[in-house]
């Protein structure tokens, strides 16, 4: 159920939405909203208070008769990276930031949605279309920033000694694994990409054509087990698998297990958001990064299926799965789903370039996604922390190859029927 | 016409090709040899070696009974990226290499060509397909790096600040600009890359099909006139016409010309294989970097062509243009050829991965083109320092997005008929 | 008055040092405990923590019997630089740890507070002395990082675009400026170095003979008027006024002016504790690095003193001046006291080596100054942070000469009478 | 026997300092004379050049009539640190200059010296005095930079892993070690620096009163052997040991042993001259920092001698010692000479400040020592590289405390009679 844009749903919309990003919080000590663990991420408050921004900058300020900012100093403070809207803090020093405090950022977020509720109530509003456009990009601008929060506090709590957790119950019992096998699909023209009325980002258009050849794509995920084999068969010592710019990761990083791995006396434990565990082997493989993803991918001779294949195979699908669940909060082993959405995004072997016909705006909407079209992959199907009204066969995600901190993982495709 | 397999032709390729190389080196002082300006580019010595060890290591050790290595050293010194062959001498440190002598890396080249003489002569042995294929991809191996050769002592001349010149003829007479237009196709499908007997290399492979819509690509470069206008208009100022990595590099590298521009009181300047010359208004603009060919694109309304639409235009021409000339050796105006090939690398909105069927070997032929499969662009077409015979539609080259120092330069293409 | 070490005074010193650390804190916001604006600084829990640790690892552990640690983890997590106490926590993440909480430092502190009650009490314990001198330590450290406490908080919130202020209240009303001369001494043989049974840091000992020649000394510091006089004469373009090492770091780091002054409308703004506020032009220069003192002392065509000389002359003085009032944390023209104690701390032209005969032990106590002898410079006198009851004539400060964020200014000397 | 400053004495001087330029040079291939294998270092036909620009610009071009320069692009080129004569050509790229070539830089020096010859032919030149001392000045520079040159080449035949030897007769055999004991001397006042009429640097001037503390002083230097016990006894994994910074880096350089020491089969070899030889247990340990120096003494349980106490015990002998001779350049054991000259330079625990009533001038003579005191220690008595016409007590030489390719080593001293 994508979000909507009738008026009352928008509302409610609007509501739930908000309402989710200060429940995610409610773990939270005061001090661990500030932290920023490492220039990739961004401290809780700065989430929170940025994405309040969004509607502040975007919505109220050129749309809401009257409307007074919060504080001038913010519109500097918590823009992320557009540089259509003036200047920008140093997103590496976010984490500098002691004021505004955790209740200022509360108070900022009451002073908005307060203005945001007499926006949308203002039906006949002449620019009514493009506020409600602008507000539905808003919200999923603030889940995005959801899975990012909780992603960052991990990172956060990661590289505290104390290890603390962020959920307080034991993780999950796991789902008994299921049998695993193939899906088959014959050569031929096929059409991907997002057409039709629910929302999308602009990086999902135009839907348009692309030739396949034949192949096949796991119905399953990479497990932990799968890839310790990969581990323990020297996969970390064996340049032959890497592409060149990974092999220069490893050796300068020393990689040699998925982020938040360690080896223990009991085996592999790994960092979760119910602090260190073991690890499930038998759940899907995550925190690994593109170059790990394409090292297994050559290991197993298989291949990363690419973003056409995997969408066209995704869209048979319905969007179930292990997603956005508040009592769990981690990958599981495969169920009925196929695990295309859910659990960990999927690294594809595909370029995060524009489609066939994209165009990307002027000002800050063209920022949104079309800046970042180069040295990025694209992973697919959302995670475990993606809120299961964000997801969507077509929804592009990217990140930098050698990223390990999201909640990324593996899926097998091969050549032929 | 391509590097020729036949026993006779290829014996001939090889003398003509090592000859070629030596050709190269003879404005050069002693001293020129050992330079390395920046850790991309290397000193003309080691192109030398380099090229040299990699018919010792993969044609005459494994197939030329008794031969013996003319250094037991070099195995490791020139091994350029093969980490198959062993550990790497530091690629940034090419340049303290005093040692071997050019005297006696010339001598290494005469004891290597006397015995692939010798091996080449020796028609009926029993691996001579695999030798015949080896010395054919060593050949073009090293008609690549003649061009990085000229590329890279270019680089050399002009961070030295009396700027010598390696050509000491004057530039070219220029060519007369012909009339611009555009070419235009239909959507459909076609099919691209290499197939049948003549020589490419694996990343060329296999010829398959791809889905295009309807566009039109420009029949002729853009020029330094061209691109002169972007930069009056404020092209490096304005964010909003570059990719987030572009923009970054743009502000901490002080970028706001091609490589190798400088204003002067007689207007613009730019250091050319002959020395600092006045910019040629009416010649391709080279020495740009894929983030600005996007960024013009952009400012110009247009866009840059992919891969596939390149190949597909330019494989309806002939295979002729300003490529390789001892005398020349610089970007031209447009003459009849729609200068497709030569004059400069085109940047394409295509990231560098594996084609559709695509197979990487194991060992040192997979890590030929294969493992640099991530984070580069492809550029197609060649330059005016690429040899005539090393050139066809289907050749992808490829380098970072950030790269300038190769002679690479901007066609447009825009949407529809 | 130093602190003392009969039994009753030392408790009261206990209570007196550790209540104020606690004092300084009470402007702070929770989420200003933890910010660490750069590797050099820490965050206030931290400091509060640290020196917490400090009793806990070498008083308490050691000789209270049955004493038990608050928490295992915080062995390692608040160890500054005790490389024979175990592993360090990475000095530049300690802005990462939101754990422990404010509320569990402060509770970390009464657990310690406690117990050192109790030992404390202890008169007739058998390492009594031991106990006593390590306590004296302590407290002496803790005086330390009360200063640092308050030139960290600074610094972040100067990094801050909000520019929070940490005292509410207007800086104080100058005092009037006092006429400004030399006092002059004979050359000969002088003691420098502490002796006798107060408190004093081993590198304060041996007392030593030093001879000096004839010798001119400021009775009073450089203001900022007359540092400003230096600007507006191009000091900080001169290359000739700086030492190479200073050179390169002005160009790097575009110095132009002392850490925290910005040019506006107005004039020149400096931050300080009570916020941004207008330079006042009678007080002495403050936050300039070695390099700048320096710098300005050659273009003054005078020279710094060094450490003998600035000893034997403060001396003669008693150490009264502009030290730590909790109202007043800025310095101010020169009063009666020709600014010896207080105001700011003087960079000197002597490097940080040991005196002659010093011994610096083997274990922790070893590795609080000893260890630091290198690349550095010497600073005398105490600022206006500095506790009265910590300040003496011996004391020797040091810091790197690129320091800025200390509170650090210039008394000029000159050879002769 | 110092350099003369009579007129035929100045003459001779110049030709023979000049000469022993080039004959240092005549091991070499042209390639060798233009590697730079770190920043620290420049390449040999650099300094040529440099000491002879220093005659250029500062004697023929102010003091000789009618004089032209060579070439109006050295001027710069070759200026290494002098600010206040204009920009400078980045240091660390010095390797990147193939041109001048070699040939080239033998004409400017020959060009340099037939006009130094007509000019110091000039016994009547009303600035006689004045061309005389910078004339002088040049000749110790040059000499200083011979050193440098020996220094540097040997440095970048290490890097080369062919490992070229600069000599190639054996290394001499060495001398028997004699009886190691101490010199002791009493608590005083006592005089160092230079005054008189022979040539000294400004930075040993001027002779001044300095008192000691009772001190004895090795009459030896420390040995390879006695530094490998401190190896074997794990000096460098034992932080107590070591200076705060220096622990740093021993960590983050992997610091093992000198440099140039290797560990094989046969035992420890190190690089020298003559190529990897191995290591004499009786010979003085080379290439340490200061760093270890000061490691090295703090587990000997003595320490390094601050350059007063080195030069007075010093002055007492003969300036004689295993100074430069053109087929040792190696360090040897002890002889008769107590090794206070030649052999290695020494560490002191002196920092690098300046003598009480030292002057800096402006411009360029003030550049050549001055500028330099921060952050560095003092070193004495000159190595097996240095001219015995080149060193006296009073040399102060000087480096950061982490330079270790400099001949460097460790004399120890302890408090006390």
């Amino acid at each position: 159920m994508p979000l909507d844009t009738t008026q009352t749903a928008l509302s409610d919309d609007y509501t739930r939405v908000r309402a989710r990003s200060e429940a995610l919080c409610s773990p939270l000590e005061v001090e661990d909203y500030g932290v920023q663990s490492m220039p990739d991420a961004s401290p809780a408050k700065w989430h929170l208070a940025h994405t309040t921004w969004f509607y502040e900058q975007l919505v109220l300020t050129p749309f809401l008769s009257g409307y007074e900012v919060f504080h001038p100093g913010y519109a500097k403070l918590f823009n992320s990276y557009y540089e259509s809207l003036g200047t920008l803090y140093t997103r590496s020093e976010r984490g500098v930031l002691s004021r505004p405090t955790v209740r200022e950022v509360y108070d900022y977020r009451a002073h908005v949605d307060a203005a945001m509720t007499t926006l949308l109530a203002q039906a006949g509003h002449p620019a009514r279309a493009e506020i409600e456009s602008r507000t539905v990009l808003g919200l999923n601008h603030e889940q995005q920033h959801q899975e990012l929060l909780l992603t960052d506090i991990k990172h956060a709590f990661y590289k505290n000694p104390l290890r603390p957790a962020y959920l307080q119950n034991p993780p999950p019992k796991a789902r008994a694994a299921t049998t695993k096998g193939w899906l088959a699909f014959d050569e031929g023209v096929y059409e991907i990409g997002h057409e039709g009325s629910g929302f999308a980002y602009d990086n999902e258009t135009p839907r348009h054509k692309v030739y396949l050849n034949a192949y096949r794509i796991a119905d399953h995920l990479v497990t932990n087990g799968d890839y310790l084999a990969f581990m323990v068969d020297g996969g970390y010592e064996n340049p032959d698998l890497w592409l060149s710019d990974a092999w220069a990761v490893v050796k300068a990083e020393g990689w040699h297990a998925p982020l938040y791995w360690e080896e223990g006396e009991q085996g592999w434990q790994a960092m979760t958001l119910s602090g260190m565990q073991p690890v499930d082997m038998d759940a899907p493989v995550c925190h690994v990064s593109f170059y790990e993803a394409a090292a297994y991918a050559r290991w197993a001779g298989k291949r990363l299926p690419t973003e056409a294949e995997w969408e066209q195979a995704a869209a048979r699908t319905a969007t179930a799965g292990n997603l956005y669940a508040a009592d769990v909060l981690m990958p599981l082993p495969s169920g009925p789903h196929h695990q295309f959405y859910g659990d960990v995004w999927e690294w594809t072997a595909s370029a995060y370039t524009e489609y066939p016909g994209y165009h990307r705006e002027a000002g800050p909407f063209g920022e949104y996604n079309g800046k970042f079209m180069s040295s990025q992959m694209v992973l697919r199907g959302g995670s475990c922390l993606t809120p299961a009204d964000h997801i969507r066969a077509t929804y592009r995600n990217f990140f930098y190859p050698q990223i390990r901190w999201q909640y990324s993982g593996i899926r097998l495709a091969e050549d032929g029927q």
